[in-house]
């Protein structure tokens, strides 16, 4: 916070910053795990495009916050670790001044690893409805490839999960295709073959790591529209994200999905997923003070 | 802050507050004219039913929030103020807390009055486009009457107005209608009937304040869906926000709206609506210190 470190409960905010006052920032959150950073310049190169997209310039370049990250990470001792990087508007807004002269803010964050799922409920899959009082925002509205906080949509879907008895909410793009849901893509099965939404949600680096483990396994990948009535009568389901990575969908809408049980295709992607964790390909080791 | 006073400058909120990570809030905005308080009590109406619909309850009751924000502008000394309140769901998400197991924060804030439009543009008449680059955000994503800081849709569309030469964007629904700007109603005159959007819009305090002062005028009003069309065959067009009150529109996408000058309608209304800034029905004094 303006050049110091300090312990993530004391870290403070201006109330002016335009982060706040109109959720004008993006951000992106590549992780740690077992004292070592995962696809972090993958991060990295999507954190500069949705810079780019919104015209925000980070005060400091992409070498000096990778630096950072890692000293920070080092610092903090954490060996599991979420990682958080923010760029703000700052305390200019853009209706009075041009993008180019808004000094624009970075927060850079450590914290212990977040599980969307714990890990207990990855061993017996999790539950998830279909939301049906909202959908998700179009992209045409809020470009969601480039990583944001305006969660009011999901927000509403984790309150209908909540009154529905469920964990988890899959938002549709109000045409009866699935996006995604409250900060993970979805992923169905269906006849060893991989459905996912093309468009209007996030181009996850977990996804993207599904995609690599898929393809080593010979599975047919569809990246296009996903119509709602698969999610009813595919095989196997799950959710992917960077804060919890597979995570097995065993009910939906209070039905089991396929035999109720985590399938062997999402297992075998569980666990290549938490493989590559220490593959040097994907991954570098930090070293700790 | 946290039960203190200071100077805006220096208040922080803390970067773990939901509200910054989720943008898991909402606020309002009355504003002080003249030393008097203009329709506080329905911006504080407006603010219960956004806390509702949230499932927020702010950690001070309507009664004291009333009386701090009396007290706060008095201390200010501002006689021309914009005053800011907003909760937010606090330190704890609600992926895993129940919303009444989560600790509301609320922040108040009194600042000198913003003028979305200044008043020598207010003689002239302002500059606006239809966006073409972005839709606003459809009410079965995130509610517009609820009034949030999730200002993507409006941001894109405060950019392209910039690169269009422009001051303000009117964002469509996607479906060929008219919805609202960045941070304002939007009102067309046409052969002496208002028309302004039903869904899809902030239901603003000082649109009602139009709605009251058109009929006293016997002007038809058409609270429904605005075709884009209308927009350029109108003849008069005018913003209505607490934050600069009645903006007159002269120029969409590059022509004249109308005769091209301040309209003879919206004139009438802009007196209306700041006269009733010293009126009894609607406002009282603030007792300075």
């Amino acid at each position: 916070m303006e050049g110091n470190y300090l312990p993530v409960h004391e870290a403070r905010i201006p109330i002016l910053d335009q982060g706040f006052l109109h959720s004008d920032l993006t951000y992106d959150v590549p992780a740690v795990w077992d004292g070592r950073f995962f696809r972090l310049d993958d991060h990295l190169d999507r954190f500069e495009a949705s810079c780019a997209r919104l015209r925000l310039k980070s005060p400091i370049d992409r070498a000096e916050m990778r630096s950072r990250l890692i000293e920070m990470t080092a610092m903090s001792g954490i060996r599991d670790a979420y990682v958080m990087m923010i760029v703000t508007r700052g305390l200019r807004y853009i209706r009075q001044y041009a993008p180019d002269e808004c000094e624009n803010f970075c927060y850079l964050m450590v914290t212990p690893f977040l599980w969307v799922m714990d890990e207990a409920t990855q061993k017996q899959g999790g539950s998830a409805i279909i939301a049906r009082s909202v959908r998700r925002i179009p992209p045409g509205a809020i470009d969601p490839t480039v990583k944001n906080l305006q969660w009011g949509d999901f927000t509403r879907g984790i309150l209908e999960a909540r009154d529905r008895g469920a964990m988890y909410p899959i938002l549709t793009d109000g045409d009866g295709n699935i996006t995604e849901g409250s900060g993970f893509n979805v992923v169905l099965v269906k006849d060893r073959k991989l459905f996912t939404a093309r468009k209007g949600v996030l181009e996850g680096v977990t996804r993207k790591t599904v995609f690599e483990i898929a393809a080593t396994l010979g599975l047919e990948i569809h990246l296009d529209d996903v119509p709602v009535d698969l999610a009813y009568r595919c095989d196997e389901l799950f959710f992917a994200t960077t804060a919890g990575g597979i995570m097995p969908i065993t009910e939906l809408d209070a039905k089991p999905v396929g035999a109720g049980k985590v399938g062997p295709i999402t297992k075998t992607i569980w666990k290549g997923y938490w493989d590559a964790h220490s593959d040097p390909k994907y991954s570098f080791g930090i070293n700790y003070y």
